[in-house]
């Protein structure tokens, strides 16, 4: 796996964001044993690397985001934010599986030149970061300043500094847990459930399953948001009989991310994401924490459903030094995006210790 | 609609369980202005009514339920119980839509000689509620004991109590609100998304839509239970990577009600619940609920995601002389069944003092 790479594009340090593909041409080997024929990563880069190199931002990405923070995460990564290109060496990759360049579901399998679909083999949380431990070693950079990533992003970034406890000296990460629970997986089940229902995601065209996809995603949003936010946001009027509101807002959801996203990646991240556990195959979650040697931020979402506060205690518990901050939030789980300046000061108050 | 109405049994107060089917030969108008050209209502009764007409228990079921609380809320409801047939004439009907013998979906259309299916037109709670009520005038009932239900149970005899201020001496209401919430809608909105994404549930066949029911059932599990629930209860071994149990366990649940359950009445009921406000057409639930004249025992359940005990709070503090009790639990909103010993425990103080 560490044999011949090329990058597809020339890296442009002076841009401000550059998204470039990193190609791998030879199998890659998934922790199921079954191996991808190659491997495609496509990663976004702004800012530039300094001559000490010890400026680098590793963003990890959650599961519907692409590798552009910069369009995904503002008040917090951005020109006139705390991780700025002016400052920082920002670098973002696609997940594996994912619909926004790297090897996913709607790529051609060179094996057999049919599109992957519902074949693409079952991965999990620690194939995408050892994916991207290739693309870490290509860029030449040994150490990472500051890993910054959330929910199925701080599932990543947990892994990576478990594997590779030298590589980041300050992590923070959001609203996430050391191994997906019951809980979790139960909402995700129901989730795939959905998709499965809908007899085209099974079909050969490159679009199916968006029917189920749309329910799959008024799912998830009950676990990325809180009866509070719901309730404040799509009241009614008193004479309603039909056509309400939440109704309504659930189907836009549902349409907004099936029209910018493919369901047979949503469904295999989902899996992807029920995987992670970081004590398997190491004693216990708690042992694995132990050896994570970067100083670690460790921030919970006020009313967080899906990665409950007591996650985010246990992690701070367990990794060495930790410091555990709660976020303020009525909007509970999707509060890792939307709180980004209260998480700019917790995470500056950090970094200048 | 006060009509000709025969019984097409004969009620026989002696047996401890019996089945029977009221028929209502003439059009049944729902509160939208469409109709049902006939209407059958199935209903249970246990025990006897006595001399004096004062010992009538009238059960609301709830979503999925049948008429036979015998069947499904042992401990609170049965022969050994504080709701018995040996103290009390225990009646409960089928609700409209459902299809547990009372017209719904699968029912022939008689004005076209076709099922229903996904034609069956949209009803709200008060229609359940008027429909008992004329059972109730054909049992030669005047006043009730104790109207009991939970859930989407209470909700029918909250309209009840305020349609018919003088019908119910005591109400013993649980898991419930007096408007549905945006957070709920949400919910089941995300439920109709998923079983709209089964092609089978628009066609001509009385099973259709029974993935998607199976997908709505498991993203209605996640509301009727708790994180700590599926956490406790459904934990894997440290070294699974797939095959999780919490994901079993929702296929479990959404099979176990497909094959019970008709996926058209699990829509239509999912939207009749949707439209209680007890405040429509009343200038607002409050004043709705102050005319509330029964004693009325609430009863809320800890950890209720669905129906959170704020809920019960707002009810108690508007209908005139209310009582709260919040049952302590850890399945959540299922505990309005599961908790029948702690239920029957409050219930017997309410229904001494």
């Amino acid at each position: 796996m560490t044999a011949a790479v090329k990058s597809t594009e020339e890296q442009n340090t002076y841009s401000p964001v550059t998204r470039q593909t990193y190609y791998h041409p030879l199998p890659f080997v998934l922790e199921s044993g079954e191996s991808l024929p190659e491997l495609r990563i496509t990663y976004h880069t702004s800012g530039t690397l300094n001559t000490r190199k010890d400026n680098v931002v590793w963003v990890a990405h959650a599961l519907t985001a692409n590798s552009d923070p910069l369009e995904w995460w503002p008040g917090l990564v951005g020109t006139d934010d705390l991780v700025n290109p002016e400052d920082h060496y920002i670098i973002c990759a696609n997940i594996i599986g994912s619909c926004y360049g790297t090897t996913g579901p709607r790529d051609f399998n060179p094996e057999n030149g049919e599109r992957y679909l519902t074949n693409f083999p079952d991965f999990t949380i620690r194939d995408i970061v050892r994916a991207h431990q290739l693309l870490r070693r290509h860029l030449g950079i040994e150490e990472i300043y500051l890993g910054l990533g959330g929910s199925m992003g701080g599932q990543q970034l947990l892994e990576w500094a478990i594997a590779e406890p030298d590589t980041f000296k300050n992590l923070c990460i959001l609203a996430t847990g050391a191994r997906s629970t019951p809980w979790g997986i139960a909402f995700r089940a129901a989730q795939r459930m959905a998709m499965e229902a809908d007899p085209s995601f099974f079909s050969a065209s490159p679009n199916g399953g968006k029917k189920g996809a749309e329910a799959a995603r008024a799912m998830a949003m009950i676990s990325y948001r809180t009866r509070e936010a719901f309730n404040s946001s799509q009241e009614d009027d008193n004479e309603a009989r039909d056509n309400f509101r939440a109704d309504s807002y659930q189907r836009y959801q549902g349409l907004k991310l099936s029209k910018r996203f493919d369901a047979r990646t949503y469904y295999i991240l989902s899996k992807a994401m029920d995987t992670h556990n970081v004590g398997r195959g190491r004693g216990s979650a708690e042992q694995a924490l132990s050896s994570i040697k970067a100083r670690t931020l460790v921030l919970g979402i006020e009313g967080d459903l899906l990665f409950a506060n007591d996650e985010q205690a246990h992690l701070a518990t367990h990794i060495p030094g930790a410091q555990l901050e709660i976020i303020p939030s009525r909007f509970g789980h999707d509060g890792f995006l939307i709180e980004a300046p209260a998480i700019s000061k917790s995470l500056q108050e950090f970094l200048k210790q």
